[in-house]
């Protein structure tokens, strides 16, 4: 649920935007510059296709304003996750910028939290260089020895959001039983690498036969199963679970929730992160076990990770040993240039990515210890 | 949700008769006496009717057991809920006489937790002497200065649930608006008053007018509506509650929960008491809106007042003062003698008892005090 951040930064932005081209339009001295977009061109009618995306190059006024509190950057990195496409769809007008999670350079600072030559993460343009008007919603990057584009997943939003789902609201106790729905996603994989770090029985369901065995055999999941391939929701949970589950990480909704109030055990806990499987739905479907939640004292509670910004230092201080030392297992899909980015985000809904699925707009490494560690989590990813 | 804890009490009850039994045939040589029992006659098929109940004289060696730890009682008041229903239909055996919480006095006792003379509440039997095999799971009565049958309600199990699951569960805070479903049930009823006290905006549900009266004209709500009567119960919220609900105490389900669910506010709590409109369905029925979890951060905890039992005293730190002052109303259906009880409770099911309905065994009043106190009451509740 990254889209409510999304929505009400969004609303900022546009907001700023208004504000901008109004005073751009007394100021034609600004200097006009090329930049390349991925502009939302044809209305999305069901899944996501090339075709409703462009890429093409415009001339643009662009520059920071101190009186309006903007940012002016190069973009880095662009984040490909399924909440794009919410974005998309709901979020951008036709014949604007696709606007998403990025990694960027600050060029020009007219906000006093940033200053020029900063890197930040947060929500920017699919382009070469956007003008931030919201730059509050950006972190500022302090931690470079790691690759840059891990602040689009690993140490960005959906980090950030396992960390704060499962630490935060799922009140997890060493041994817990840990069942996480769309495991193979972003934040699911997260969830479950934290939760095998911290000591619990970790299982994961996915949408096919390959996610499992990853699962399983890269990502350290005590057990997977491939949903599709139960006849029995129900069943498959008991098989995993013969003494019921203490937590589960909901992502998925519909009968995959049913079938897991049948297998809390008491006191258990349900943090609801999404409901992917009932986004598209006309109504969503019928939950019909909820009386398990007082036979067992079941708590279920949905959270926004926008609520948790605050404990980000908090999180890069457990996170980053951890991915130092190798105990965090993370792997990138990287489409280089942002001409290949359509083809990138078309991808992740149909599962062509391996790994987190990011966008390359220019290449930066900021430090030979960055680069090393680079190479060097890229090696071990592999093995 | 009392079945739970009288199901677990039920199970040690069972066990401790099972060896009494034997004890007793290899001890022909206490007293036999007579009884007055209400028996469970004949299996309940849809609604409970008299005539599945039988009020009966048996002859019974009883008497208390230091070796089994069991306790020999007169029993004063009984309760007449619907969970007696369930108890009924589910944990009696045809041929036994019917359980449920009550008000006794100890006539003998083998158990170091009480002595002759004292009184107690918690489960006994529907009769006039009752062998209670497992004590531990009875309450000493150590104030007597208020009605003895408050006991089997207000001070008893539906106060505890009402205390715990509002004070505990919904997390309140002041100024918060509360909706109560079940409204004029015995444990809605004081959820309303304790959230009144508390400062909250209250407001209930029930099923007819004259309910609905009494709420807003007698019990303090600050409003209600008869569920019956409403085409469209999200409507009905959104007028009573046009800026949202912080929290749903839950006591029906079903439909009435899905609209809910369309009017929390932000970090809102919903405290899951009961579902009572599903009980009987062959299937509960779905849930729909629980994507509401997410977008407005809920959560949703189910709860059972046995969890709660070690905050009895504080309870009655809280609430005997608040019955002395008059602060909470509190009206009792009294049907005098065991003869009377099946009627007495099959009316709970019609809505024939105002107030909560017990049933008097043996009058007993152990102080002037608590005479003039009830006499007070019953004066403060006809106001």
């Amino acid at each position: 649920m990254y889209c409510l951040a999304m929505f009400l930064t969004n609303q900022i932005q546009e907001e700023r935007e208004r504000e901008r081209m109004e005073k751009e339009n007394n100021n034609a001295s600004v200097e006009v510059m090329s930049n390349n977009q991925v502009i939302y061109r044809e209305q999305v009618r069901g899944s996501l296709k090339e075709t409703n995306l462009e890429v093409r190059t415009s001339s643009e006024r662009l520059k920071a304003d101190a009186g309006l509190g903007t940012i002016f950057v190069k973009n880095l990195y662009l984040a490909c996750d399924p909440y794009n496409l919410t974005i998309i769809k709901y979020l951008t007008h036709l014949g604007s910028p696709v606007t998403g999670y990025g990694v960027a350079r600050v060029l020009e600072s007219g906000h006093p939290n940033f200053k020029k030559g900063d890197l930040v993460w947060g929500i920017t343009g699919w382009e070469e260089y956007s003008l931030i008007t919201a730059p509050e919603t950006c972190f500022k990057i302090e931690h470079t020895d790691v690759p840059l584009s891990y602040y689009t997943g690993l140490l960005g939003m959906p980090g950030m959001t396992a960390y704060a789902g499962f630490f935060e609201v799922c009140s997890p106790k060493k041994g817990e039983t840990v069942f996480i729905s769309a495991a193979a996603g972003a934040v699911g994989l997260l969830v479950g690498q934290f939760a095998k770090l911290f000591g619990c029985y970790v299982v994961g369901s996915a949408g096919s036969k390959e996610k499992v065995n990853l699962l399983k055999n890269k990502f350290g999941f005590d057990d997977a199963f491939n949903y599709k391939e139960e006849p029995d929701l129900d069943a498959a949970l008991k098989r995993c679970f013969p003494e019921g589950i203490d937590i589960y990480f909901e992502n998925v909704g519909g009968k995959m929730l049913d079938a897991v109030l049948l297998n809390m055990k008491l006191h258990g806990r349900i943090t609801v992160c999404g409901m992917i499987s009932q986004y598209n739905l006309k109504q969503p479907e019928g939950i019909h076990n909820l009386m398990n939640l007082i036979l067992k004292r079941v708590r279920m509670e949905g959270f926004v990770v926008s609520d948790y910004c605050h404990l980000y230092p908090k999180f890069l201080e457990t996170v980053l040993p951890q991915i130092k030392e190798g105990k965090i297992v993370y792997t990138e899909d990287m489409a280089e240039g942002l001409e290949n980015g359509p083809a990138a985000l078309v991808g992740v809904f149909s599962g062509h990515n391996v790994g987190k699925q990011v966008v390359m707009v220019s290449r930066e490494c900021v430090s030979l210890k960055c680069a090393i560690n680079g190479v060097l989590m890229a090696w071990r990813s592999t093995r």
